[in-house]
């Protein structure tokens, strides 16, 4: 597997580089918003410490984070009531990683409406603003 | 939340009274191919722990879990050279869960496959057999 590459934008974020649409931050992850969402509410859970994905993670890592991203899903059913939540982690490109440091999606699921392709347009500002902020308020 | 039902079909092969293509199993979780595989070496990491799925789980069982769910991975990636893994892990029907017990896949992704849906057909006792060999032998 190719060694993890500290330049993706995850980590940028991480180090406070680049800005996002924080959910919550300690000193094991950060929970942001995706910018290209799947659905309303879709939010990253991103472990700090330094892995291109799941398969060279740290397993205490991963035992430590898992239950952040159960706290993220119960967060946002909260905060949004979809019909139901998908977690989802990517590992490589055909897989549908684009960004090479483990991150974990959670994607709320609306009854009657279509999961869109990652990707496809960036989401309006204010509305991730006020997404995060309902997440947020539910953890 | 609906309460967890111990008569799901992932409970009674735990319990034994059903038969899987079973790849690994210990105190705290069994592993076994999915029958009905989106594509080649799709496999289950199914918790004991009676929880319906992510949103009830005690967090203490997926922090158990989850270095199993790595550990599967990179078994399929070792025995099955795939171009990507995806994990993915669903909660309630809207969001493709149908058994409603804890369980996490990991689907392998081949260059140039489109994943099948699942449930679109039972796949071959004899290559599901195989394929549980393959994965376990690389554990």
């Amino acid at each position: 597997m190719t060694a993890y590459d500290p330049s993706n934008i995850f980590n940028k974020i991480i180090k406070g580089e680049i800005p996002s649409h924080k959910v919550y931050e300690d000193a094991d992850v950060l929970v942001m918003m995706d910018i290209f969402p799947q659905s309303k509410g879709h939010v990253l859970i991103i472990p700090k410490a330094a892995s291109r994905n799941l398969l060279d993670a740290d397993p205490a890592v991963l035992a430590r984070t898992i239950p952040q991203v159960q706290r993220v899903a119960r967060a946002a059913q909260k905060a949004l009531n979809p019909d139901g939540i998908r977690v989802v982690q990517f590992n490589e490109a055909p897989a549908g990683q684009s960004v090479f440091h483990l991150h974990f999606h959670v994607i709320p699921v609306y009854e009657g409406v279509e999961l869109g392709r990652h990707g496809q347009g960036k989401a309006d500002d204010a509305e991730l603003a006020a997404q995060a902020k309902a997440i947020a308020a539910a953890l």
